[in-house]
């Protein structure tokens, strides 16, 4: 007895998919995926139509789906993250009714509490066996971390895996369990590894970021809680990631121990890991291939799943645990909330992925950024879409200064007396004007295109159509 | 923040329990288990009546259970087994509602599918972190796979993990996540190292078992069943233990790889793991340290749940690619029913566990057993109690014979060409009763004192109360 079948199309008829249902895709071979659009074609050729795509995110690989909106194979899709060319066209109004945006841990708990109702996962795995037992550790195409996908395996009606590594059963680890698979489906490539792992998370050389990150790294020395047992994440941008680069000595200099590193998983982390400066890794997501290999050799090195990560219904998550996080913006508004769905002309770019979960659990949530990108400012009165609340936010870092937000008045005053330029997030603003001037107002098009579910699952913004 | 409180009793009163509540736990501490007694002494001295105990297995050492049936704290149980004094009572009516027994795959499918609701687990963990991670494998109280608390941890309203052993968070492996705990509380033990691992699961010097094993062992040989990828099941008692001795030297001399060993492991399968016979284990429950220690050092010895072990919910499950089990029984029908869960006279002494569970799901459920045991035949017209339905038993092996299940012909005349004794049952039952005679019928009183569940949630049989 074994659950393999012949081919993916063979796999949507015997899953029962109908015009109108649900079905989900992981984002674990990121930019790289060939899955997707796999699924995609078989489903169009069997004349499927008005589905939803619950997908954790979607990448400019994806770009195909723009056609299967037009033919109407699909008409809605709910995301945490959407970049590229599918992004752009959701921004000129290609669906009728807007996306949903959720965030790492809304996204299991939509699923997990029944809200959000998945028909078919197609999940791609980089090494399962003729049962469904999956993980991404082997083979090929390894990406590391499954934590994306399990949710959506656990709650499916029909779990289908599309694999291009069969091993002997029983696999191990099992990131999926064949307890949860309907059927196993085997194909030449489940995509291109120059893509799986991206290469962009790469610490950024520019003297800017860097001395962004050195602020950033300073402000969490003083911030109380750089003591054994400190836990962090970071984000995968340029200057995020190099807050570990300064973080590091000052880690060494005050003999402090950390508990573990959290996240979205780089070789930055793998590397203090490895040193001794973290205990343990809990790992979504792998970034980058030394990622891959740790999570594969390295048991300190776990994989969670999303629920595990960052779900609001869990009883606890490992955000709970967090102490730093350190996170990208691409505005901020005098409120302290933050977009990091879309660029400054409110074309959509991104999502909230992890950001809205650890900025909310965290004990610190440190944005960083450059006060302007070409001549765009960083901090402006209104975000054009607030992917996580001011409430949540405690400090922007900047090249030029660090504005806390008033509700942590206790920060403030421990940093007024370290060597750091504290100034009112106002005075930034002033600063930066300096050099951009006021952009023009945007007006939008009077059209929604996605709405911004808050993890609990309640909208805190929408996107408006562009030009 | 975590989630450690000082002792049971405010565990208790945190977790919100009233009278007529359903309370859990599981026996991975076997007759060593402190746990359920230390809980159900402050829930007594709380004065909470009317319970039903919902636990995995019940043993000698939880006879203060009966005080508290008598004092009215408990008022049902629902469990997979049970044995020593607690049993005896059950069987001298002393609960006023039948005990209902479930097998390990029946308990999760019912508890996963809300038949079955718990309002508190009560969850023993040799090892635990402060946000409630816990597993089985480390701590001085190891006792290895914590495979059936953790359907009890993912579905309980209420969890609350107790631990002689606070590590460092996060703890891994998890086997028991932080997502499914609300409370920690540290205890002095947990349980008696010497009980949790019970030490009778030796393979047995009994020239009459060992015939049997011998008997057992070629009969796998010649099913046609042991070739390359070949898995198997055995239970702890002597004599099923006894084939893997008498199995090894046929796979050396056939050259036949095996995939996995499944189960209850004991050191027996973790030999033949790390001699090569098998590529993996699946471990449900350790039944010895050899086997915890595997668990703890061993990738290739996989912990499994006991919905991933064989609950008929899941999509498939491990027993779902089981060749093989050799399990034992008290008595068999000329039908082939099997009783596990009395004795000869109708006493409760045993339980199903994963007997009916395996012999439903393997290509091949051998039941070995010696013909009589101190004068009491084995192979009756009717047995006591139908644990196992003879529809799923498929041999009988015994000293004097093999008896083939008639709706295995095929099997039947495979073996007859073999030098192997295959007979009848009703021969082998004449045989016996040369030696023992016919026993005379035992007239049970007319009250049930248990019902048996099937694993798909249907009552097979009742078993009457005792004089």
């Amino acid at each position: 007895m074994d659950k393999i079948l012949p081919n993916i199309r063979e796999s949507i008829l015997k899953s029962g998919l109908k015009d109108g249902m649900t079905i989900s895709f992981h984002h674990h071979l990121r930019n790289g995926d060939y899955v997707l659009n796999m699924v995609m074609r078989e489903i169009a050729a069997l004349k499927i139509k008005n589905l939803t795509i619950q997908a954790s995110a979607l990448f400019d690989c994806h770009y195909e789906l723009i056609e299967h909106i037009k033919s109407g194979v699909v008409s809605h899709i709910e995301t945490n993250y959407m970049s590229g060319r599918i992004a752009s066209a959701i921004s000129h109004g290609i669906l009728k009714n807007p996306v949903i945006f959720r965030s790492h841990g809304g996204r299991p708990a939509a699923i997990k509490s029944g809200r959000v109702h998945i028909d078919v996962a197609f999940l791609a795995a980089p090494a399962a066996d003729k049962m469904g037992n999956s993980n991404g550790s082997l083979g090929k195409s390894a990406c590391g971390s499954l934590g994306y996908a399990i949710p959506d395996s656990e709650c499916a009606e029909k779990v289908i895996i599309i694999t291009n590594t069969l091993l002997p059963y029983p696999l191990f680890p099992a990131s999926i369990k064949e307890s949860n698979v309907d059927y196993v489906v085997k194909v030449d490539a489940i995509g291109n590894p120059e893509g799986i792992v991206s290469g962009t998370t790469r610490i950024t050389r520019d003297p800017i970021a860097l001395k962004i990150a050195e602020y950033a790294a300073k402000l969490i020395k003083y911030s109380g809680l750089l003591k054994n047992g400190f836990s962090f994440q970071t984000g995968a941008g340029g200057a995020s990631l190099a807050v570990t680069r300064y973080l590091k000595p000052i880690m060494k200099e005050l003999e402090v121990k950390g508990s573990f590193g959290l996240g979205g998983i780089t070789k930055y982390l793998v590397d203090m890991l490895n040193e001794g400066y973290f205990e343990a890794l809990q790992d979504v997501q792998c970034f980058d291939l030394q990622a891959v290999s740790s999570i594969r050799d390295n048991p300190k090195h776990i994989e969670i799943s999303a629920t595990e990560y960052s779900s609001p219904l869990s009883k606890s998550r490992a955000t709970s645990s967090l102490d730093v996080v350190v996170l990208g913006a691409t505005q901020i508004d005098t409120d302290f909330n933050v977009n990091v769905h879309t660029d400054s002309f409110g074309i959509i770019t991104g999502g909230s992925g992890g950001h809205s979960d650890t900025a909310e659990d965290s004990k610190l949530s440190i944005i960083v950024a450059p006060l302007f990108r070409a001549r765009l400012p960083l901090i402006v009165d209104k975000v054009q879409c607030i992917s996580t609340l001011g409430a949540h936010i405690d400090a922007l870092v900047t090249q030029r200064g660090i504005a806390i937000n008033p509700k942590r008045q206790e920060l403030y005053e421990i940093l007024k007396d370290a060597a750091l330029p504290v100034m009112p997030i106002e005075e930034l603003k002033k600063i930066t004007e300096k050099y951009t001037g006021i952009p023009d107002k945007i007006s939008p098009i009077e059209k929604c295109v996605a709405e911004v579910e808050s993890r609990h699952g309640k909208i805190i913004d929408c996107i408006f159509a562009v030009e």
